[in-house]
């Protein structure tokens, strides 16, 4: 039998749908990030990276570099085992304490990834509470999609950000079946914000249980640097929040805080946390020294906004048609996957700039668009380079600017 | 509504059940290894380790922590982002690379841990075949069993290597079905080969797929580490062979190779791989250094049977109740869950030896154990201390000697 032949076909059906995506071979270079080599098929090329989730370039800080230096001189490269099985070492359970201080929680469990917190997370939690209905935003990301898809509880969704949708769903249940509602605080494809503390109301109201991803906003809001929760002084009425590492804090692996029994209870019964090799020393120690960095330094904070502030602000005034956003993801709508991808391309190869097309399914169909992250270490020139980029790229394939014209009209 | 209370009492089933664990807190040093401190909870003691899946102690070998710490200080911590949006790096290119020429097949793909590997990959692939019929070993490790269940297609699970077995449930299905058999090559809690030429003949007498897990032998086995499948020289006859980066090579990630149609197929729709951040570019540098150097040199493979024949040969002449094993795995049976738990407790507080007790649901009921990887790292004398200390504990516990007679009789 043709085996290939099922996977050239699933291969051929992207090329059909313009949804075949190309990686770009990368070299980050510390010290000059946003600055880094692309390893082009016809050899090494300088460019500036305006799309990475290394939002605050924590992945180059000194401290972070010097504790994962250290701790692998001093330790090795690997944990050597699972986290029952020889692999729980002095960093990780470091980092959980750093991490329930974060959150103001009782303890904190630390995964391979953001991904698996919430795959192995949510499904875990779900399936230990009987009879869980779980309350779903529209909008939540694949891996808690996934992790509600392997609980295997009933679900159902609410609309977008809509408190009132979410309020209908709840009245319909009975006052005494566990309920669980999931969300994010920031949603990172359009930067738009959850109305946290009215879902807190409501979750008080109806005895529901609330777990919160914060994958897009630890590190970056609140006055430690614990999220958006923690900035609008909600934190605490949360049940479960979950991070990730690999963000603002510059690493890998991803984390849930919550109550003593509530990590307890994870950390013995998920599968996707017992089965699998604890994090490496290194990567943990590396971690904790960007939490407590950003912990008490606000400067990353605070130039963050500002960059992000004046990205949108010069853009804006070059007419590019960028999505009203609060936060510090700037997205550029295109509105077509093909010219999409193009303007990814010709960013790339005519002007040195790497920004990846969006496109279905991590986005709506209609929404295609370059979603652009400024970080503390982007300057001037740099967002005056990205405005006059982009600029000429929008005339070169006629695309739409902001007050309706075309571009190169 | 009492959430914790839910929690609670599934914590307290665990301690009903004597299942409850305790990981013990470790701080690995390198170039001291298998020697460790572990931070108990009256201070710091002095420990040798016997339980690691460090199996080579590659993890703190000159060459891996050189180029985790060089590419560290030169690239910084993270990748910084998904493999697609900006996360993809050189060393991570060069990984894959390296990978698909140690098992000979056209492409690789790298996950975040084995775990995910055998998750999203099983899944991916199974979903991408209309109608797929899988045909599991029984003892397949639980990662795999996820990737089964979260596939969705029916399922036949066959006696643990019993080509017979599986010959009777391919003989059942209609020829022209597609078939996918999903083995490992060295189960690792007993330490038992797989017959792995026998089930090659039977999937092209049967039309079937094959995927092999050789998370334990990828490193350990064959002329240049590529696992027991190249060993026994049948790695060509396999279509998809999973493995690790955590164990024998010392790192953190996983996985599989194969032909590239099918890697470009999984790559392109696995959840697990798309929506999470890629490793950083310093764990794949370090895995690759691992990779190459265990290409080439044989002593580590040689030491390290020869220290499990040792192991083997002590523990025996002790009379200790080991489990037959022709691998690197020295099961020593205990066969109650609270005496095993008790048995490790007394080795690392009275004899400083760290051994964790394999209870249910790792095992099955009945046969816990105390499963010890040596490692070419344990010298004779540590072998000999451990042999000791064994017998010690079996006296004082009054347990079973291989002969029957109880300890201390």
């Amino acid at each position: 039998m043709n085996y290939d032949g099922f996977f050239s076909d699933a291969i051929s059906r992207l090329w059909d749908e313009r949804r075949y995506r190309v990686f770009a071979d990368l070299e980050r270079v510390a010290g000059r990030f946003p600055r880094a080599i692309w390893h082009s098929p016809q050899g090494p090329r300088d460019i500036v990276i305006w799309c990475s989730n290394d939002y605050l370039g924590m992945g180059q800080h000194p401290n972070v570099i010097d504790a994962m230096v250290e701790t692998a001189t001093r330790t090795g490269t690997g944990a050597g085992g699972t986290r029952n099985i020889s692999g729980t070492n002095h960093p990780l359970v470091e980092l959980e304490r750093e991490l329930a201080d974060l959150h103001a929680k009782e303890a904190a469990l630390v995964f391979t990834s953001g991904y698996v917190s919430n795959d192995t997370g949510i499904s875990t939690i779900a399936r230990l509470i009987p009879n869980c209905l779980i309350l779903s935003d529209a909008m939540n990301h694949n891996s808690m999609i996934e992790g509600i898809r392997h609980a295997g509880s009933e679900r159902k969704i609410w609309r977008h950000n809509d408190v009132d949708h979410l309020e209908t769903l709840l009245q319909a249940v009975r006052p005494d079946r566990p309920k669980l509602i999931i969300f994010e605080s920031l949603y990172s494809m359009d930067g738009d914000v959850a109305p946290i503390r009215r879902i807190c109301d409501l979750s008080e109201r109806y005895g529901a249980m609330t777990y919160l991803d914060e994958v897009h906003a630890v590190g970056m809001y609140g006055p430690r640097g614990a999220g958006i929760a923690a900035r609008d002084g909600v934190m605490d009425r949360i049940d479960v929040i979950e991070g990730t590492l690999a963000k603002a804090f510059g690493c890998l692996g991803g984390y849930i805080a919550g109550s003593a029994p509530l990590i307890d209870a994870v950390r013995s019964y998920a599968p996707g946390f017992i089965f699998t090799t604890a994090l490496p020393p290194a990567i943990c120690a590396a971690a904790t020294a960007a939490i407590r960095h950003l912990k008490s330094s606000q400067w990353e904070r605070e130039r963050h906004q500002h960059r992000a502030a004046r990205v949108k602000s010069v853009l804006s005034a070059a007419s590019l048609p960028i999505m009203p956003s609060d936060t510090h993801i700037v997205p550029v709508v295109v509105g077509d996957p093909k010219r999409c991808k193009a303007a990814s391309d010709l960013l790339l190869s005519e002007h040195r700039i790497y920004i990846q097309p969006i496109n279905y399914p991590t986005v709506p169909k209609g929404t295609e668009r370059l979603r652009i992250t400024p970080t503390p270490c982007h300057d001037d020139v740099m967002i005056d380079q990205l405005a006059e980029a982009l600029l000429d790229v929008w005339d070169r394939l006629e695309l739409t600017l902001k007050d309706g014209a075309i571009a190169g009209e």
